[in-house]
């Protein structure tokens, strides 16, 4: 197959099929049409028709796509199995939460180092990684090139550590500093997450019941 | 002004508006064009003055918009002084972080209660509130009527408990669980957070580099 430039939006869609396909799979579901993925998925059969027509089709006019074939082909797509090395920065409640739960390793990633500035949590260990001082940053880098780096650190400290970080050979990162990092380097791809903008909208619409 | 439905798109843009009007205030900036602002957040500037026309314009042409007047406005119609009564279920590492983080009351919320099941984290204390056993928690609803939950629980308990919590009056999920919430019902609002579909996206574009 060539390789063709898949849209951000359709990228953007695919770890969602990706899970709900596995969901499927969990049920023993072999396979299902695209009508009724787009009602369980709540998206428009058409859209998922489109969507999977991008990179290559799958699907058999009047038989459905096979769910675990499916699966695997999204999954290739985004790369599951394959493993960007991982830093994360600021083991604070919420770097630790993210340390622990998110199961890099399921999703092309590996998580290799922990850091943070306090000395009282350095040397201790989260998930099964013991907490680095930020002293030693650089020398790590140098020995083991992580290529993406996650910042659970405040505001205030993630641009200047971005930047340093870009010049230590990091070229990507998962930023929940609620700060939009302003990066001029095509080649460094952010994915900033703000958890405070889904709590807003959730609470426009409550809102928005509320005068009904 | 009367009152119209502003789509969804729309909607999920504006807590990002919000957040970057915030951040050009404290620079002390009083007027910005659309074309500024569509560099600073990556929009175009079209897509800017179609949004703002959308909820009544505010530009004058050739001076631009007013920082903080815009800003007050976005925030009105989100209702950031508005308090929807929101409990919280589950306080391990992830709920304790979305507790003692979040700025429920900067978002339009009022955080009023956290639940747990472990009955040794019940009687401690987060973010100022004292962790309750899920006993409590018809009880509590009848007294508070709290209008939307946060849901930080494992998925396969995630639905049995929306579904318990729907008949107890609560009509809105912040969705933390790792899975879609099935909710037939129109007048509930969920907003399910996917940080792993985030994660993957990331890696995917990782890995696109490696190819390069």
């Amino acid at each position: 197959m060539e390789k063709q430039v898949i849209s951000t939006p359709v990228i953007r869609r695919l770890p969602r099929y990706y899970r709900f396909l596995g969901e499927l799979e969990r049920e023993g579901l072999v396979r299902i049409s695209s009508k009724e993925l787009a009602q369980r998925m709540g998206f428009s059969a058409s859209q998922i028709r489109q969507d999977f027509n991008y990179f290559g089709g799958f699907g058999q006019q009047g038989y459905g796509y096979h769910v675990g074939e499916l699966r695997q082909i999204i999954g290739d797509i985004l790369g599951v199995h394959k493993q960007t090395g991982v830093i994360l920065i600021g083991t604070g409640n919420l770097g630790k939460t993210i340390a622990s739960h998110m199961d890099f390793e399921k999703r092309g990633c590996k998580l290799i180092a922990l850091f943070d500035e306090n000395p009282l949590i350095q040397g201790t260990s989260t998930a099964g990684l013991t907490i680095m001082p930020m002293e030693s940053l650089e020398n790590f880098c140098q020995l083991h090139h992580p290529q993406a780096a996650v910042l659970c650190i405040p505001k205030h400290a993630a641009q200047q550590l971005a930047e340093k970080l870009i010049r230590l050979g990091i070229s990507g990162f998962w930023n929940f500093s609620h700060f939009d990092l302003k990066i001029n380097n095509p080649d460094v791809i952010v994915e900033n997450v703000h958890l405070g903008d889904s709590l807003m909208t959730l609470a426009y619409y409550m809102h928005q019941k509320e005068e009904e």
